[in-house]
């Protein structure tokens, strides 16, 4: 039943890196480089130019000024610098987050409350803040809000403008992780209103191990750990040049192509969904339908669970995921716990009937047959998994009679 | 007076990665692989196994179980989760750090000194910590002490076997960060009685943008930053596959001729000290002259600028360092405040006499050419320097209307 096929429908938590950026962290590597502080010699002024250049394709991907940009070990990182970074400067704020957002956002709040006035903001079942809420929040309290451009489980993307003009009208801050969204989408942090961005280098073709934080000229930040004055001060350790090297070219590879990838994700995503609504029983989409990330479909199954659709996909040569890959290895202290994504649970979906939810992320390697492939093969793996359902059993059983 | 001479005498602060380093980090991240906790398809488990094996290259070269190391993006992260991940959770332990110690160790007391005990220990000329001066604090406190096994400005070595044998006997817990040593020397934790180590990918032929925390079993660390499970919960964020892997590469490949090259290192670093000795007037050298890393060779000249003869050095195709990098882009106020390295004032070295020291780093890429090469060019530069230097015209004429 294995099979040789390789569908990567898994870019939400990692894509491969672009072979320009594969080969410009080969030459990097391979450079005699120095540590990028030591001005003194001629190596470590080389390392210094590479992490330079690097930070300014990073910049011109997001509309930012390269000495705005804070290299970071990646998203986990900047998130944590930009929130508690902030806040240690500026304890006069609170700090706002919506109910889905990552854990490297939401669990802040543990080491927050004590010092900080917190406030945690539902979504709607569409996984959308609500303007109001945040601006009733925000009229009480100055604070640093932070909610990412879009969800990587559910693929919905917040009204980041509208967002951004309340928190602006209420002398606020706000920070957006763009992980799931960089790479996808166009971003322009002025024109988004965006005072803190972070990105992650293995989410738009670059490497692993490597991010940044844009961090608008306005705005102190402290710093997270202690040691040299690297990054002006605000990020110490020796910079990871090939890795900075790396994101820098993967913005650098985005550039040309960025709206014709996004048009055609995004038709071949709403295709996807429009096919798996009219071929999939029992299916549930999850997210915005149309404010999504493109090439992106969400969805669980009714009397199935995800678990066990995920593995039968990955047999068949087809990588998903149950959302965010990073919440698969929380120790549960039970199977329930295992089950319940705080997301899902945030845009109300029903766990005594949902058992795991899928998430088919798409990205720019992603050919049209992939799709097609999803299309032919997922409707007839849940059919064979409805079948061995006892639940899907029990459900036929009353309908007959009901219908008897 | 350009060169195309490349003498790279500043191991210390980078060095170049291994050619096996560099293929396996290619290899990586051509290997279509998937995020590591993605460990439902086979893209997720290849990242796992990558991750797994390194973890066991690297646990190998310092003695160490595979499950006892935490992978950081380098040494000033795992410092930081050392010392402050280890006081978060111990709160009723104090902190003991020496006057020489690396700003990511030093620098920590700002943010603990409220919530905890902390004492800095002083150190001899040669940069020794006085055993008895640590038995003395740590009778009065249990505390976590960190002392690195090798200082990279002045070469010296603690006598770290004497030392873990009174945290021991203290109950006491030592953190040493072994970014200058490893790669240099033998490192067995248990040997050496080390309860938490640090190492750097960059300094040890690996790459940059990587590190690791080995963690003694017995040892509860909190994290210092929050998100999702990774590294046992005690290090968020995607794990860094291919510096992680060029780590464990990096481990594998010191293996095999570790005590040669050490041998080779420390002939030509003692041969090269007593040629400088002969051929340098008025030179002094800071660290212990047998304690000391071998290939390390440092010292100042009296009369002259460190930072001049830094860069001619540099002109003539030397690349040599004022001792760690990470200090030389600290923002001083002044040039007394520039000059002024917290280690050369620890071990009482005249700051009205001295201005600024050189560090020679050699490693195992440094040719016998290279040595022949330095003791050849300097002595030269230093007479040039004479020549040019007030304070020499005016000793020697103090000097002729003294013996005149």
């Amino acid at each position: 039943m294995q099979t040789e096929k390789f569908v990567y429908f898994d870019n939400i938590n990692t894509t491969f890196p672009d072979p320009r950026v594969v080969r410009k962290i080969d030459e990097v590597l391979n450079f005699r480089l120095g540590n990028p502080s030591a001005h003194i010699h001629s190596a470590g002024i080389a390392a210094g130019k590479v992490v330079d250049e690097a930070r300014e394709k990073v910049a011109a991907y997001i509309g930012a000024a390269p000495e705005t940009l804070i290299f970071t070990s990646g998203a986990t990182e900047a998130n944590n610098l930009a929130i508690t970074g902030f806040l240690k400067a500026n304890p006069e704020f609170g700090f706002v987050c919506s109910n889905i957002e990552h854990f490297s956002v939401l669990n802040q709040i543990r080491s927050l409350r004590n010092s900080v006035k917190t406030s945690i903001l539902d979504v709607d079942s569409y996984g959308l803040v609500e303007p109001d809420s945040l601006e009733k929040v925000l009229k009480n309290n100055r604070s640093i809000v932070s909610l990412s451009l879009a969800n990587p489980e559910i693929g919905t993307m917040q009204d980041i403008e509208k967002i951004s003009e309340i928190c602006s009208r209420n002398g606020s801050i706000l920070h957006s992780d763009a992980t799931a969204a960089a790479g996808l989408i166009e971003i322009d942090v002025n024109k988004m209103g965006i005072d803190l961005l972070t990105l992650s280098g293995h989410n738009i073709y670059g490497p692993a191990g490597v991010g940044a934080l844009y961090v608008n000229k306005k705005i102190r930040l402290a710093s997270i750990f202690e040691g040299g004055n690297q990054e002006s001060g605000i990020r110490p350790g020796t910079e990871n040049v090939p890795g900075i090297a790396g994101m820098g070219e993967a913005c650098e590879a985005l550039k040309g192509d960025m709206k014709s990838h996004e048009k055609r994700l995004r038709d071949l995503g709403n295709d996807l969904w429009k096919s798996l609504q009219e071929s999939v029983r029992f299916v549930n989409f999850t997210g915005h339908p149309e404010k999504r990330l493109p090439g992106h479909v969400s969805f669980w199954v009714e009397h199935i669970e995800g678990e066990s659709l995920l593995l039968l996909l990955s047999m068949n040569g087809v990588m998903a995921s149950s959302g965010s890959a990073c919440s698969s290895n929380l120790k549960a202290k039970d199977e329930d716990e295992l089950m319940a994504s705080h997301v899902l649970a945030a845009v109300g979906v029903p766990s005594d009937i949902c058992s795991g939810s899928i998430t088919l992320s798409a990205g720019r390697y992603n050919t049209e047959e992939d799709f097609n492939y999803v299309k032919s093969v997922l409707p007839g793996l849940v059919e064979k998994l409805l079948t061995m359902s006892p639940s899907y059993d029990d459900y036929m059983k009353n309908k007959e009679t009901t219908d008897g």
